[in-house]
This record gives structure tokens, sequence and C-alpha cells, in this order.
């Protein structure tokens, strides 16, 4: 499993750097992408990301630096689908209300024809993601709006946030054999959204030998020892699975934040995690402009690491402000926000490192017990 | 004026060559910019183009890679310019029917505050430029769209074509001091527009000697000579515009032109052509395919260019099959197209040349005359 930063700068891209992307490669070949910023097609054929097979994308919020290349990168993946391939993949998108106004406002406009299906899910924000001025956009007017349909949408849904018996939300998203996906909400100038990813544990290895032993052979009684049944040999004795399986293998949690001045709403839903993805827009030195932009500094990004126990935080979204941190040109560079994470992390177990654009991290399996 | 070739590519932008976007620097400083496919705010960053000096945008059809980066470029452009420079700014906004709902749904969604103002004016199409299909993407249902307004809107308007006494139709989009821009409709899948960019004849340079030797001062009076009016010296002596000024300074013509299998129902625009910038998606192995897509072959843009007196044909929006020219990877590049547009345009006048992203042109003057 790895993540891809295909994007790590805010605001604008450059030919250096570009916008907010991220894309996790599942074991499995799927890929799922994080924000969808402009050119981050243009990044995906840098990256050793295989764009044809993205099958979801979730964007934090519609501030456009995250937003404004998916039209463009969903009529490029179709183009490069195999029409067979096509026919059998719905790609499913979530992103906060008023996403699929703007997708299908732009595909449609457009006339793009698309060989894939998709389907559209809106997270409805809590009344507290709303800013003051929010309604000065004429969004929230609170009637429904018409948009038409592409002809290759399926039928999306309306996520409504859940609340816990303290009164904390999360947003359900995905409950799938291997994954429970759950946004949360988190501070930023518009409703923004994390997403806390947990991998379920999967049953361990089979052993062949020792089944080959027991005289079973590979095949169906497989898949029923790793759903936890006993099976029986022809010579009538019965097997239990913990006979042949080895350790249970313990899943990973990620969390993946938007924009934020604050992640804490989000914190209730894990404690603990191995790796978090925090923006870091500016450094210390201007941390009133991160706040009243509704952005962090390094120091922020780490007292929420460590609130939800991650083992790994990092940082990405840095304002253009900051050269690459290999950059000669002896401007303020990433590395000087590396370098304050690490710093305000110090003393403690979690680890503090800034993402770079098509910056690979390989999610390490964790140890597995019996 | 210069024209600066941002992008060059057709459907999907790679870090080679961006797709659709052209800038003419005109002589005060001003930028036209001409369409603007994604990534082409990165194009404009790598280019000699000031972003900031953009004060009007022409999109020549609503497919995604002539459009998908306009709402980002507006971003960019606005957190770009000075405050007081922002404030006297309009951008104007030219494209066919449908860019206002795409350019609104895509800044009021993403809460995207620009500094200047801009007008959105809508072209009109042509019953004979919809293709049979395009009710299906449901924009044509002849229902007025509310599209909500962004706060730096100022009303724009809605053009409509004008017919001549042979039912040839335009549509009148500027008549400056300076330029008179109609455009024309062209063949292709979707209602396309190409732009006939006329500069209207100028005074010629004051001779100031002469003046001063007349006993005239520089000031008002050289507004007066330059709009073809007589002044009067103190001592009394009528001086015509002719005795002091040179030789008028003949506009120039451009043409340029959007996707199109065939240009010519815009040819009556005009008999003669500095420059016509006409796309070649495929070479003629692939005349089939390109007509069947609505694009066209260099020989295609050649006869065009014949058509309308041209001295130069650009060619650009090239299908990402052909490598750039100098390439050494030994597969089919663009030289291949430019070579077939020198052969159609053998025997003739005409100029072929491919162009490529970042290429620069020099619009020469023309030659002055009495």
């Amino acid at each position: 499993m790895k993540l891809h930063f295909l994007g790590t700068g805010s605001s604008f891209p450059t030919a250096k750097r570009g916008v907010s992307s991220l894309a996790l490669q599942l074991d499995d070949g799927c890929v799922w992408l994080f924000d969808c910023g402009e050119g981050t097609q243009i990044q995906v054929q840098k990256s050793g990301v295989t764009g044809q097979r993205i099958t979801a994308i979730f964007i934090t919020h519609l501030h456009g630096d995250h937003l404004f290349g998916l039209p463009g990168l969903l009529c490029t993946i179709s183009s490069q689908l195999g029409e067979e391939e096509a026919a059998k993949r719905v790609v499913e998108i979530y992103g906060p209300q008023g996403i699929q106004r703007f997708i299908n406002t732009a595909l449609l406009i457009s006339c793009s024809p698309l060989l894939f299906r998709f389907k559209v899910h809106e997270l409805v924000p809590a009344p507290q993601q709303y800013p003051q001025d929010f309604d000065d956009w004429q969004l929230g007017d609170g009637e429904p709006h018409h948009t038409p349909t592409h002809p290759n949408q399926l039928p999306g849904s309306s996520v409504t946030p859940v609340a816990d018996e303290e009164g904390n939300l999360h947003w359900p998203l995905v409950d799938s054999e291997g994954w429970c996906v759950r946004a949360g909400w988190i501070h930023h100038r518009v409703p923004t959204f994390g997403f806390v990813l947990a991998e379920k544990e999967r049953p361990g290895t089979l052993d062949l030998t020792k089944l080959t032993a027991l005289g079973l052979k590979p095949g169906p009684v497989c898949r029923e020892l790793k759903a936890g049944r006993s099976v029986v040999t022809e010579s009538g004795r019965q097997v239990r699975p913990e006979e042949v399986l080895g350790p249970r293998i313990p899943g990973r949690t990620l969390v993946i934040l938007g924009d934020t001045s604050d992640a804490s709403p989000l914190a209730h839903l894990t404690q603990e995690c191995d790796v978090v993805v925090h923006e870091a827009t500016h450094g210390d030195a201007l941390a009133d402009k991160a706040a009243q932009y509704g952005h962090s500094t390094p120091a922020g990004a780490v007292k929420f690491a460590k609130k939800i126990g991650a083992k790994l935080l990092l940082l990405n979204h840095f304002s253009q402000r900051y050269t690459l941190a290999d950059s000669q040109d002896g401007e303020e560079s990433v590395s000087v926000l590396e370098v304050e994470g690490q710093q305000a992390a110090s003393g403690s177990n979690l680890k503090v490192l800034c993402s770079h654009d098509l910056f690979v991290y390989e999610v390490p399996a964790r140890p597995r017990t019996l």
C-alpha cells in the first residue's frame, strides 16, 4: 500500500509543484484519489500511479486548488480505459454538497462522454461548518438545485452526519470487505472534511504444507478456513482454522485531511493511526496568517497528530512562498517547515516529514499477532 | 504584437505539451487569451506572458481541453494583481452560450473571491451549429437557466449572429479605437467559433522637428492632428495633418480558429490576413479519423488559409500521438504535419509552420503607405 503525493503546493500550480492531490494505491492495485487540483492528470502521468485504476475519488473541500482538475481527470481516464474495463467500472466520488453541481455542469457543458459510469456521494455539512459569509455565495439558499444528470451517471447518495453519544459527528462512506472509511469535519473557511481510512483485520496466511499434510487440497476449503469456519478432511478429521492459518494480519489506519486550522472535531474517530497527512501551509513566523486563512503551521499539525496517536505525520499543502527543499536559490524552503515540525514533535515517538511532488510513501505492515 | 503559443496539444495535457491556449500580446502591453485548457496558468508562468495583463479572454468552444483551465486562471490572476490595478480592471470573457454557467458554477462552488471585475459575453450559436445529439446533453432545453451571479460580475451581453446580404453570419464582439473583432462559425462536433481580429489603420508618426519648425509645441495639437483635424499656429498659419504626419500605419488581420473540420463558413469575414492559426489534429494518414471527430489535417488547414489570402499559417492542436518535433524517440513527430502542410502549400505564397508550446511569433508590421 503506497501513498503517492501528486501535488503538495497550495493555492495555484507551478511548473515545479502541483496543487493538492494524493493517490493511495491499495494492495489490490486499485487507486483512491484524495483531492484533484488543476493539473492533477499531468502529475498522475509523471507518477507511478495508473490513472485507469482510480476507482474512488475523495474531495476534502470545494476550493479550486483541490477541485478544478477533476473534470479533466475524469475525461482523460475515460479516454485511456479499454472498453471492456470501462463497461465494468463505476467510479465513486465523495465530496461536500455542491460537488455534483460542479462535476455535472463541467461535463455537460463540455459535452464530455465517459466510457465508465460514476456516482457522486455528497456529504451534507453540519451547520457549524458554514462560515458566516457563506450565503454571499448564493449556494446556501436551501432551494434544491436542478442539476441535469450525465448520461453515465448512476444515482449517488446524500450522506448526512451521524452523531455518537457525545454528539461527535462522522459521515459513514465506505464499509467494504477490506475497508471502513469515515469522514469527519475539520475547521476551515468553507465546509471541509478529513477522511479516516481503517483497513480491516484480515485472516492470516494459510500454511499450505500443513494443509496438505492434513490431507486437504487448496481450493474451496481455503475460503472456509479463512472465513473462520472449520472443515472436515476426507478421512473425517475436523480441521480448525487456527491449525493452518498464520497470525491474523492487522489493519492499518490512515488519516488524510483537507485544509484546516484545527482538525480536532475529527479526532474522536481514531485513537491510533499509522500515518496522518496534514497540511502545513505556513511556518511559525506566519502563524497569524495561517490562522486567518484557516490553515496550519507544522506545530499545529504535530499537535493534532499526537492527539490521534499517529506514528508518522506527513505534511503537505505548502504555500508557494516556500521553495522546494532542494532549491539552491537561497530562499526559504520547505525544509524550514520540516524542521519546525520535527522540533514540535521532539521527545515524542511521532516522526514528521514534509512530502514533495511525486514522493511515494509505502505504508508498512503492522506486526502480526496471534 | 506577439502570439505566444501556450498549449499546442489536443485532448489532454502532458508534462511536455499543454492543451489549447494562445496569448496575443498587443502593442499596448495588454494580453488577449484564446482558449484556456487545463494547466494554462502553468504555461503562462513558463512563458513571457504577464498573466496580470490579460484583459480579454476568447473561448472558441466548450470542450474541456479549451475550457477547464479558465476558473483556476481567473483565481490566480486575481491573487497576483495589485489591489489598485485590480480595482480598475474589467476582464471581458467571450465564449459560446453556456460558458457563463460553467464559469459561475466553478467560481461560486469554490467560494472564489476575485479582486477584479469581469463580464461574460455569450455568443448565441446559429441553429446549423448544433449537432443532432446536442439535446442529449440536456443543455439545449430552451429553458433559461438560473445562474447565480458572482459578486464581482458585471452584466455581460448575449451576442446574436448578424447576417449579411448573402446570409453569411458573424458575431460582432469588439469595436474599439484599435480593433474590430468579429467571430464566425466553423464546423466542429459542438458549436465552435473562430475570431477575426482586424487591427485598425492608425495615423502616421508625428514629425516633431517639422512641428517645432512650424511653431507648434507637442501637446493637445498632436491629438488634433492625429485625429485628422487641422490646427492653427500662434502666428495664424493653418497646419494640415498631412504636413506633419508620416504615412498611415496599416492594420494587420489575424484569424484565430477553434477546432474545425471546415472553417469555410467564416471565410467571408476576411479576404486577406497576416496570419491564421488553424488546427491540424491529425496527419493525412488519419484524414478519415480527423473528419469523423470534426478535426483537420494540414492539407485542410492550407486549403482554408489560401481561401482567406493568408500569408502565414500556424498550425496547432496536435494529437498527442505526434511527439514533439525535436523528439529523439523515433516516433511520428509534429514535423510530419509541418511537411504535409508545406507540401500542400507549395507553389503558393503561403508559408506554413507548426507551432509548439512556448513558441513566440512576432507579427510583423505591414509596409506603410502614403
